[in-house]
């Protein structure tokens, strides 16, 4: 394929998963149709089982896939923005907030949002799902071993870590407030802190 | 009314209730009806409009207040268990998670997801979120103060307890797995004994 065509079609394809975002955030898998993402996306039926054959499922995963690859650049950049593992779990808490207010408290977390609507009803989702959660466990699993916590510490932390994340930004998307998460953040490092010390 | 009119008439209103608590935990907000919740609650919808004039929004106001008052029940129920603040938090994170693998994983916090779902639609739905929380926080914040924790610390570690055990309970019902709920209950429980110590 020509490199004109080539990106033509990436930029379709882009079109496609974009809208597909923008649509489960809005309205959730359940409420979204296939017809509504091509339409969203100026694109014809046929262009969206061109490339997503499989159709919603597999656009729904796609969809995912990006916006947990967007937290796992955010946890990335938390966690790089200090040697102190306690200063940079904080840190993710505080760019997570930022996040958040800036898209006007519409910018969740959509693989959590969207696993649970599909619970014990799609494989696929469910694997975008463990995949992600597995990712960001580790990164910030690696970045508290750096100051020598055990290894099983470490995971389990991290593990209490992310659903405080989870749960502060479900809380301050609610409330349309970013308070619990800057509070986390506060909190999350104290603890850190605290498994430090207990060696 | 008579005694025997007035039990016929509370039971109606309990199979309604129940049937829309059982529908939105199912299907969410926006996918349920009126007439589904009249049907599957074995009542008329002149029945249900007799109970709740103003129709779905008061139905599920109603629904989220009898859920958020199961939660208010276990978080007492966790912190009476013990004297230790810290354990006491940690009883909380267990009796979530026995609640909701008693429930096959379906029993999550239907008033954090539908005023999630309804963000900024419905002042009435976002009323009794608040509502809820500010007694949850409050109920927490009460014990952590009672081994002399400072006001505004037990406040703000409340909201933190409050997110983890909210983050814990999403992360655990999309994994069907009590782990995330497990392992919040001893991190959490290290945070409350570090905040004692630090004073």
């Amino acid at each position: 394929m020509g490199g004109r065509t080539a990106r033509a079609g990436g930029d379709t394809r882009t079109r496609i998963v974009d809208a597909t975002a923008a649509l489960l955030r809005r309205q959730g898998y359940e409420g979204t149709g296939v017809k509504q993402i091509a339409r969203d996306a100026g694109a014809t039926l046929g262009s969206v089982y061109h490339f997503f054959p499989e159709g919603k499922e597999q656009l729904a995963a796609e969809a995912l896939r990006r916006d947990s690859e967007h937290y796992t650049e955010l946890l990335r950049d938390g966690l790089r923005s200090s040697d102190d593992p306690a200063e940079a779990v904080a840190a993710c808490a505080h760019l997570l907030a930022d996040r958040l207010k800036e898209s006007d408290w519409l910018d969740g977390c959509l693989v959590a949002a969207t696993a649970l609507e599909k619970v014990g009803r799609s494989p696929v989702i469910q694997r975008t799902w463990e995949e992600s959660l597995a990712a960001w466990q580790e990164q910030i699993a690696a970045k508290l071993r750096t100051c020598g916590m055990p290894a099983r510490t470490a995971e389990e932390a991290a593990c209490t870590v992310l659903s405080a994340l989870e749960g502060a930004e479900v809380l301050s998307r609610i409330s349309s407030d970013d308070a619990s998460l800057r509070t986390a953040a506060v909190y999350l490092g104290r603890l850190i802190v605290a498994l430090r010390s207990d060696g």
